[in-house]
């Protein structure tokens, strides 16, 4: 028997957290957000948010529900907003509609705006509990969460290497090194994320389309390539569809900026070089509202990145193999540090089996380095 | 409710195992074998077999259960034995004894003498059953399965490695990688082996003293020092105690060798240099009766040993750090291979969270090398 399986706010929590779950990647820089809407012991309305602008899951509903909602309890995933904007306040609505009781697992990431929603509610007098299943809630929206309140992209690093580091062998073979389950788990990524992000050296070396290809049909990230010369070929496939962000400086030939812009890119300059400053190009790459990144780079970028503490997520796919080769590239490239006891921490650490290969996840925990790097969070 | 849990010829067979795995690391190239007796839902007699020349695990339980075996169901992790060695042959004692039906897990695994135990069983009118959770008691004896198939011994390779494959800093701090946790799995595995292999390299820069240190007391395997020129501090803490085992060549310096065998320790040269033959060496190990060796080499090691196809079985710890530095050393240096699809693949994989660390083990299967090395089985 399994004990999730007992029907109680949890219960109805956990249906609501699935129902915003199925959302994720198609919201764009929005949560994903579920609610269901329960009387007498019968579920009267579903909803989630399905995309930018769309009605909030709360509107979807009460709106399935009919006029029935009076009296009921509203299970919601992440606390009803209480602002007026694209839409009119969802806590306004529920307390219209005569709902009696709600329960939410995650507050309002914004700070500005935290608590508001369940304030207006009581308020008005419903009763309103708050912190169930809290965690898995705040984790569905890390990558919102994140973006709230600092307005730069959460990247996740994905990467797929042996078990002695190695991203190819050394002669640059890499098909494959994962199997089809990791590999079908990582389009998925690519589905969630706004944006794809990889170096100048993997569009030429191998000219990627970086689309989500899947059994169903998934929606493709923005492409987002650092190429500090702007040496992309125009024939790349990356540039076939209009869209793509190219992360480059002021060293960039001004002819192929306009030629890559008449065709619908849009070309980031960030300093004068040789290299692009990362951190400046995750604001301004929050600017142009890309609120989540998959960062599939080559050593150097994914160790460049790293240095810069600009990863929050790594997904790190290990395939039962051993390729050796001392010039084999690795999943890291950086200078690194002298100390064991300075090496960047993996936290939260979560390892699954995945068809053949091993998946380990976590946060990276960034030390107290000795030079912090300027403007780091 | 633990299905494990019901009581049946598994639940007693699993019993036996639990017996004969207490016993790993002490019955050097003797296999671990448990055995359990039961009459009348009653356990009357419970051994395993424990020492090397000591009584087998069925005389053990025969001993334990007085005369009062007659008529009972004998369950056996490894098939009696027929033959008369050292001690008389097993199952000769259990048809004495009066046993009725005797469940073994696994067969005899040298094919010189397989199911003969189980023949004289049956023989004497004694039901017999085999193969109840054998692949479990193979398992438990993969070691002793190999030594008496090939007379060289069972190599399992131990590495600890952050996420990008390094087993130290680039300035080589290696204090240290994992946590408490995987480490003290190390120092279990290390009662377990016969022998731990290190290379001179390891010697010279650590000094180390490879010792099993447990919070209980453990039995320390034999070092195994890879020292192609003899080059071994003589005052090493590895060379305190006598016995242990120099792998060297034939331009060792004869002196040094004398003095180092007055003090009982043993020098086994193979070949003209500059390497030790590691397959010659591994002849000579199982002629010494090292039946397994823990190898905790550097990545030179491990990759020569790899390279070589000697491992059997690999133990890598990966702790959930990322180190980088181009020139810290790996887990693996061998020249490696061109292809991804070339690279050695771990069959049987098994994926633990230990502690804070991810250990993932498995069997290398060596492919069919274009070159393939004279000899290998």
């Amino acid at each position: 028997m399994n004990p999730q399986d007992v029907m109680n706010d949890e219960w109805y929590m956990r249906l609501a957290l699935q129902l915003a779950a199925g959302a994720a990647g198609q919201t764009g820089i929005n949560p994903v957000v579920g609610c269901v809407i329960v009387k007498d012991g019968r579920i009267l309305g579903m909803g989630a948010h399905l995309r930018r602008g769309g009605d909030h899951a709360e509107i979807h509903a009460l709106r399935m529900a009919g006029g029935e909602a009076a009296g009921a309890t509203a299970y919601v995933t992440l606390e009803p907003c209480s602002h007026y904007g694209k839409t009119p306040p969802c806590a306004k609505r529920l307390i219209e509609a005569g709902v009696i009781r709600v329960v939410a697992a995650a507050k309002d990431p914004n700070p500005l705006v935290s608590g508001n929603g369940l304030a207006m509610l009581e308020g008005a007098g419903i009763e309103v509990e708050a912190g169930i299943l809290e965690q898995e809630a705040t984790q569905q929206n890390e990558a919102f969460n994140h973006y709230i309140v600092h307005h730069t992209p959460f990247i996740t690093l994905k990467t797929a290497s042996t078990l002695d580091g190695r991203i190819a062998s050394r002669t640059g073979d890499s098909r494959w090194v994962t199997g089809e389950a990791a590999r079908e788990y990582v389009h998925t990524l690519r589905h969630r994320h706004q944006g794809i992000m990889v170096g100048i050296q993997t569009v030429i070396a191998d000219d990627p389309s970086l689309t989500t290809r899947l059994d169903v049909p998934g929606l493709d990230p923005v492409p987002v390539i650092v190429d500090s010369m702007l040496r992309i070929p125009e024939d790349a496939r990356l540039l076939e569809r209009p869209g793509a962000i190219l992360l480059s400086t002021y060293q960039a030939p001004p002819d192929k900026i306009k030629r890559l812009e008449d065709r619908g890119h849009r070309v980031l300059l960030t300093g004068f070089g040789p290299h692009v400053d990362l951190e400046e190009a995750m604001r301004l790459l929050g600017e142009r509202e890309i609120a989540s990144v998959l960062l599939e780079g080559g050593g150097k970028l994914n160790g460049s990145m790293l240095e810069a503490r600009l990863i929050h997520k790594c997904v790190l796919f290990f395939a039962p193999k051993i390729i050796g080769g001392a010039g084999a590239p690795g999943n890291f490239d950086f200078a690194g540090f002298e100390k064991m006891g300075d090496a960047i921490v993996l936290d939260r650490l979560k390892v699954e089996q995945m068809g053949q290969d091993v998946c380990i996840s976590g946060y990276p925990r960034y030390g107290q380095a000795e030079e912090e790097p300027a403007g780091t969070e």
